[in-house]
């Protein structure tokens, strides 16, 4: 009796005539899908637009909770999902954190959502 | 007294000094994040993949359930948060339901991420 879901696939993958297509790895799409939804909320998208438009490219927790109309232990939970999402750096100093994006990161995003639409 | 997330944040933006950059409109953020809420997720991801790699650019529901290892009844959900979504066209032929891409959609969603992440 299969008991995981790779198991199932290879079961069911039987039935499929020679010619079907082979989607995208299960273990890259759990990847991208992290990485997607870190990105999937309008808090955190307006949060990664003020670092953006920031004037150095760097903006202050201090900075961002008025624009966005959310409490700081909010923002800081937003900032902390895309610190680990790896589009984010944060720095220390003193009593405030800092944060710049991180070079190329939304590219290597935008670049891997777009090949799972590109034929093989 | 303010009731509303746009009227809170009017007044918060007092506290903003003149040089403070101003995030995305909450109703633009509102919409990326709908369409990225779309694609982050794996099964979506991998049917979005499989219906890519189709011989002719076209998938029959019928051939997606195999690949992926779910049920009919999950993966015709899923379609219909990826149609709904504007990123798959469906047409219905006799008892089957066929699904393609619907062209320029992935661009037009990862155009608007990675916009989000430039400087103004």
């Amino acid at each position: 009796m299969p008991t995981t879901a790779r198991e199932l696939t290879v079961l069911d993958a039987a039935c499929c005539g020679d010619g079907a297509a082979r989607p995208m790895e299960l273990a890259e799409a759990e990847r991208l899908a992290g990485l997607l939804k870190a990105v999937a909320d309008p808090a955190r998208l307006r949060l990664l637009s003020l670092v953006a438009r920031s004037a150095d490219g760097e903006a202050c927790i201090c900075d961002l909770t008025a624009p966005v109309g959310l409490s700081q232990p909010t923002v800081s939970h937003h900032m902390r999902v895309l610190v680990e999402a790896g589009l984010l750096a944060r720095e220390q100093r003193g009593r405030w954190a800092y944060y710049r994006l991180v070079p190329g990161a939304s590219e290597t995003v935008a670049a891997a959502f777009l090949d799972s639409f590109r034929p093989r």
